[in-house]
């Protein structure tokens, strides 16, 4: 099976969530620890898929793939049922998959629907699921690749010929085609990534995707972002979107709103990258994750504050459409009040990040 | 000498800096590592205070103590000398601990001064300086108290009866005090404490004061201030400042900026406390002090980001006039543009944190 990553999965597989399928086995990069350890969670079921999901093992687009890897997993683990039963089989895994993670059901539903798709086929047609299912997510893969490409275009022709830029949390694959293109269209770029605690995924991944592609890149903690607008000037802030509601409001990693406030006070234009979700016509639908407060009470696993304060840990917050100056869509760039337009034209809400 | 501390030094000597002159050593419980950790620098002579103070084991309020018993320290060293040499050497160590960090040499300069007064006092009247200097730096404690605890009452009366504080930072006695009037008046006040990166002092010390006074107290992490204003709705931010200049900008440490900013979003005033100082008449004599930029790379001691990655660590940020409700002083709340008033009037530039 392994030979499909080769022919489409692209420059930056090493940036990849790299949750991978094989042998019964689903392995998923720890995100949690790199990049000062490298170590990967193997899932024997994908149960343990939904559980390393859960757990934050991966982020960003990684539960995404997980899910879809995670898929195939449960394709393996049911391969001796009937068809019938591998079906129902599948559909469980499907919602078990879907729901590890409230805030990102819709798109994962996405996924495994495109999966159980597959299924459904090679059922049909007496081939084996699992390969099916595996390929079905190295072609997931492959879409938003073509995807986040097309969007990276339209997102770098917003870059000054020399300026910087900030980012926010890590916006997997974005990040990584944003630089590949900028370096082809010549633009000097450096970058300012803010820490985003608690996880601290600026820090340890955004900014070690800059600092391999050979970028100057600046980690600054998350109460910097105004006073380096102010005094370091930024000529864009950019992140992608957990969701983004067809009535323009941007759902991201906690800090996003606080970001794109700074922005706005400052006249630096903020362009989030991804396309509205048909399943989040509005607010109504969107539910924001509340992690374990005492996650916040701790640093790198080092507790920071004494035993009896609370802690408070909103996993995404939401950013109104009057504070975000373009949506950024494999389609071009869309006002945040227009939605609607790029779901008429034909455009694909399948996740870009 | 330790007699003293009982009369004057207030309920809240266990929140103190605890910078303390006793039998040739200052004694300054080290912040960097408090709570978890309790342990006290102890520096033999004043060029160790400095160093002390530069190397953080102290904030806020903690570095005027800490120079004013240095100053003590100095005296103690010097004592052999005839009076001459020993003005000369109180001098050299006015000018070493008021230099140890840029941002607060004025305010320091005003500490140092008053020992010096103190010293030459002392030298012409025969007296022991190093009797005089410690006197003199309890004083000081005890004038900062007052009106510590005068400014106080005035912020109390902003807050409603029933609702949520944010703090920035360590406010030192501010804190302490503002908490003790607000149960004096009835206000059930609930605090939200951004952790303050890269020293997580909110975390560590504000948290542990609002706890050790029996409030009700969550620490967010800095990245979470716009979003707990909109989400769990604060009735009003309050700081204190390292420098307020005569034309109202407030310089406080980094992340005060942006929270205000986000206050202003929210229609959440921002009071802040202390006390315009001539010395800073406008932002031309504010140097912005850059620490140690790797130290953003990493928290409680485990390093965050790769190798290669860049740090940027500004100590503070500047907020201008535009974003400050009120100034509130011993002598009531000013509007940021009018603080020559509060001078004028005779109101006292010592510092108040």
């Amino acid at each position: 099976m392994m030979e499909r990553a080769d022919k489409g999965l692209a420059f930056m597989l090493q940036y990849e969530n790299v949750a991978w399928y094989e042998d019964g086995a689903v392995k998923i990069l720890d995100r949690r620890v790199y990049p000062t350890t490298v170590r990967y969670e193997v899932c024997r079921d994908h149960r343990e898929v939904a559980k390393a999901i859960a757990d934050m093992v991966t982020q960003s687009a990684g539960p995404y793939s997980a899910a879809a890897m995670g898929m195939a997993l449960a394709a393996h683990e049911c391969r001796d049922m009937s068809a019938e039963a591998q079906l129902r089989y599948l559909e469980d895994a499907a919602v078990t998959l879907s729901t590890a993670r409230p805030t990102t059901r819709a798109r994962m539903e996405q996924v495994t629907g495109a999966s159980l798709e597959a299924a459904r086929k090679a059922l049909a047609s007496g081939g084996s699921c699992e390969e099916a299912l595996f390929a079905a997510a190295v072609d997931a893969n492959e879409r938003r690749y073509r995807k986040v490409e097309a969007l990276a275009y339209h997102l770098v022709e917003r870059f000054p010929a020399k300026g910087a830029v900030m980012t926010q949390c890590f916006a997997e694959t974005v990040v990584g085609m944003m630089l590949r293109i900028a370096r082809e269209k010549g633009k000097e770029i450096k970058l300012f990534c803010p820490e985003t605690r608690p996880y601290f995924q600026g820090a340890r991944l955004t900014a070690t995707v800059c600092r391999d592609m050979g970028y100057d890149v600046t980690v600054i903690t998350d109460n910097m972002p105004a006073f380096v607008m102010k005094q370091e000037g930024i000529d864009l802030f950019t992140s992608a979107a957990d969701a983004i509601t067809v009535d323009g409001h941007v759902i991201n990693k906690i800090g996003t709103y606080q970001i794109a406030i700074a922005a706005k006070y400052h006249g630096v234009p903020y362009y989030v990258t991804g396309s509205p979700e048909p399943g989040h016509p509005d607010l109504s639908t969107v539910k924001i994750e509340q992690r374990d407060p005492e996650f916040v009470l701790q640093a790198m696993g080092v507790r920071t504050a004494a035993e009896g304060v609370k802690g408070y840990y909103p996993a995404f917050d939401i950013t109104p459409p009057e504070l975000v100056s373009g949506v950024v869509t494999d389609r071009g760039i869309y006002s945040p009040y227009e939605l609607q337009r790029y779901l008429d034209e034909g455009g694909s809400a399948e996740m870009a990040v």
